[in-house]
């Protein structure tokens, strides 16, 4: 099974990082294929960042090997909606993934993130995804991003500081983390906290498979069919809906990308 | 008072239409520029359509001569907090704004759409306003975006008969016009229904005018403070907040277009 | 246009004073009448003094010259529905139009009132009009509402320190003020706060426009069409709807008052 | 234990037939005192009738002999919250004890009531009464209210057949009376639906008498502790605050009206 | 009329306890018959412990004497609906009739419970009621179930500590407390506190006296219908359904247990 | 690693059926070890045998070989949590597997389940899970549990008709079954109507593989905590959680049962 695991920032170490955690966990028999956007911000951190996210992550779908099943590994789910449109292949977000799996382990989990100003996008995943009743607070460190990259810093220790808060103050009994880049602590996390640590990356690589293993696939009917072939003007003319199918058509015979190898 | 008016398809005919709807509810002292997309879908009838509009909705309020406020004419809303975060000008979306009009004018209302698969944006877009108490039910025509400004086919009739059954079946006491491209049709339909329909593009317009007119601008604190400064990649490098809040710097002065010329 | 602020409390200062707010935001063509109710309480900081101003609020709709549109002027929007039954004008709440207005401006609000016994009442409007995902919190200062026209009082700087609270401890990115009593603060608190801050008053005024100007008045159909004919007795004969439908019926001719002039 | 019955409409006879009821299920040691409005509509079928409704039920608990609670009948519960204020005495409103009670007895119920135009009046309450999950759906019948005291009407029988909609189209478990004057059709219509059917005004009166039986009185805390005195104007010059307190302060010491007696 | 109390945990001790409670509060005409079950917890303090009560539960409604009425006696309600099934005599649990009591006293109330690890139990309570704006807070005390029985502990001052809280810091309005164990403090912190302070004992038989007063049965149709005939095997093979229906069908028929005997 | 799929009710032909399911989904090195419980109803259809299924269930957990994850293969999920208290290793319910699933594949499901009486139990579940806006309808068919295994029967027939009404009347994008002893249709019907059809066997097979694949475990810190150790009388003496901790001690040392092998 081909798993493509889409980084929707442009920072390629970050999806090394992602990648490394998603090989972990991944099964035997699944290939991870990593995929940096080539387009957009270094890292997203607001909703203008992730507005202009997307169109990368509709490039690594439309190109390149087709796959049985695709992640979005950052924390906002960019573009989901969108990208399971264009593809009959399962597409998991990391925050979905991540949250949906915290409501199997324990009744309340906490969610702890970057930056303060990205605390309301997943304030509104959880209630696009039902959460309101399961997440006890979205928690916020205001550390950058990209400073999880940086081994000198102090993030992981601002970051194992505020999950303590969320056990004693939320009394949350399981953690999400808010960012795909968090994705190599959560076990160390898990281990000093003594609860259950969601790290998205893993949780929709396991989902992905869980769900390609059920033979499952995008609906196409109704607003998740494929899009209207249409005209696309000046910039965005190749992003055409029309072309797109072409691309795809071997995907709508229904065959996953281990039987036509 | 300058209100930018933007068309998130390239269809500039749909554009023109809008225009003509917002310029005769506009005050006196208000004047309508108009921008059609100059990238992306012809139409937007998809979750596809949507996250590819929102490129051309910001090149037109990152371009050209800065507005006292920005409206965005697709009934999805497409890129409402991304434009937000890099304007102070108060952004208002057609269907946010045309919900909200109905809840100051009836106890309940329905909303008239355009595709079947478009239903869900707008239901989606009812939750996220707060309006699922007002809004009885979101109905689906099946008429193409594009159809409405042919003037031959039924699209006109089809959409009326619609709006009977939402009087009848829904007991809705107000439409809600769910396609900015049906905004020439409110004041018919109302004549005929003897009901209160509510289009986005006028509502638009005219909430823009009062938030102006209130010295209210959007919050720069939080979430919809300008983008964090950092480097964009690829097709998208242009797009790097740094250059955009040079951009705008005499907005955070504070003056109206108004003031300045 | 002739637009109608009646302040549903006896206190004729503090209409004087919110009439300075709505005259200052009103635009060229708006005419605003003044009307202080002629019975009930001289504040309104309860469920009983809510429930009997709106009497004194119905009276300044059936009574002197016919309006384009109300505003109830007293954050608990006392008798709106009832006001909507009794005109086709268009009737603004001012807690319903500042929580409104609020949203084009911050994902996120805090509202700021004077007694704590009133907070509930807010809390339920925040319900009613569908905004708990917005409201961050209703915040009460103990400030009794007529103190607020003490220029010697604390008032102020109570109103103030909260709002400062509202920010650092709720996150709230604009302030919504919860009471009428305190629209000449919205802009000193603007300027001091960095934030929008909204008020009712002057909201719910330029939205009254807004309205108008879009040529929408208030649903005929359903719950708010007029009030069935029938007697009514005692202290409130004079009350009953038949009378009533006679006073507006030049309103049922759909024209407004500038066109009637 | 003496509850008084508020009618909050100034028909009498509908006041006898509610009487009636509740005389045939109170306790042997309640006295019922029934007391129609002196003031208002013939009926209460819309927000203004409503809202004027509210002076009656406040003249019947501030005069005449204090009671160890009140019921308010009306399905729209008017005044609730104000009657609360003004005595620590528990008052119960018909719609709220109906719905709580048919909680106790199945997992879901529809309401049917009168005019189509009150619908949103229940429906607002299941909201404020946290209903939602368990009221499926509220039917009108479109029977006026006074026509319920006409035995020559086809009332009963549109009543009837609204009721089997409810189990056949609702899958409703129990039926709820959206109005007080339907009580006395309770016992029949359970009969010929072989399922529970609640009538408020039986409801609230063995709830007023569950609360004092339990030695539970309305909380003095918060926003139902007694009006602050302040001065009212005008017509209602005589409703202030102040004088009420006076006239209800050996209730403020605590004794029913059994023990004073 | 017959009343049956049953204590679904093992403790004859707290049995007796809430019989005092219970009996203090029946009328005059209402015979209280206890029960402790005969299997299971010592205390309920957990899903488990609640799971395994419900046995005890059914056990007390299928033996012994048919009774008008059924209390289920621990807070968290087990197996209420389960119980509701096999009798057409009403049903209520304890939480269910102290939070819908308080919704008659108060507009807020916050839970003082027993341990932390109960609090979730809880607040899926006061979700399936529909209290969610009702209920300021779910308060833990960390006072182990049985420690109420104990007159040299601490316990009483922790809840009374622990009410305090709830009161300045929630501005809860009314206390309802969070165990069965706790009926005999009702009334002390009640006047200590100056507040209402619901105790769920006295509320459910109060509540079931009123229901039986008002001539309602549980619903027969739909999910609350009894049983469907069918075998059980092993160690629960006597609780097949069809034996059970024989036991009551005296019940069937409609008659009260006063009217039996 | 060693899944155990427990099925809640007695009849051994439908673990069998769920056993097919599960073992064909499942992944090269899990084994799927079968219980069918050995107390309690042939068939779940209400929530007194739902209540009386739990005992079956926990015997399941307590006895035999540590499995690294549980199975509970009923549609209401039984005893989920008392289940999730007593091990550490993962508990999955199926109701709650299919539709977390359906989430991920669709933005609308229904759910198709067998008696009118038993949908009360799955919409409680939707609430439960946070699936209100993504399950648009439960749709009982009447077709009983049992019947599901006969193959003369028009069982079949009937459930392809209900779910073309969901896709239909609903517009469902994706079918929930709603019962475990559909699990053997899923692929006939996901052929016949086109769209994902999700069984919950599969799904909660799945998802429990990719649990423990991230090494995540139930969180034992708050509610989900081992019980604590009491007490048991009677009947359910043995179910002392004293004795039940040393029966899972290897289970807290962390091991998987693979490790221990």
């Amino acid at each position: 099974m081909l798993i493509k695991l889409i980084n929707p920032n442009t920072t390629a170490a970050m999806t090394e990082l992602m990648g490394h955690t998603a090989r972990k966990v991944a099964a035997a028999d699944s290939e991870i294929v990593l995929a940096t956007s080539r387009s957009g911000a270094a890292s997203i951190e607001g909703h203008y960042d992730e507005a202009l996210s997307v169109m990368g992550v509709i490039d690594e779908i439309r190109g390149g090997v087709p796959a049985d099943a695709y992640v979005i590994a950052c924390f906002g789910d960019p573009g989901l909606l969108a990208a399971r449109e264009i593809t009959a292949s399962p597409v998991l977000g990391v925050a979905e993934a991540a949250m949906h799996a915290a409501t199997f382990l324990a009744t309340s989990f906490s969610i702890v993130t970057t930056l303060e100003r990205t605390r309301i996008m997943s304030e509104h995943l959880v209630r696009s995804y039902g959460m309101q009743n399961h997440c006890r607070r979205v928690r916020a460190t205001d550390v950058p991003v990209l400073e999880l990259e940086n081994p000198d810093s102090s993030a992981r220790a601002v970051i194992f500081a505020e999950c303590e808060k969320a056990v004693r103050d939320d009394q949350a009994e399981a953690i999400v983390l808010g960012c795909a880049g968090m994705s190599n602590l959560a076990k160390h996390l898990q281990e000093r906290l003594g609860l259950p640590v969601v790290d998205g990356v893993a949780a929709a690589v396991k989902f992905a498979e869980a769900i390609v293993g059920m033979g499952l696939r995008t609906s196409k009917i109704g607003d998740l069919a494929f899009p209207l072939p249409k005209s696309y003007a000046g910039k965005l003319a190749e992003y055409a809906p029309a072309a797109l199918v072409r691309g795809i058509d071997h995907q709508l015979a229904g065959r996953t990308a281990a039987e036509r190898s």
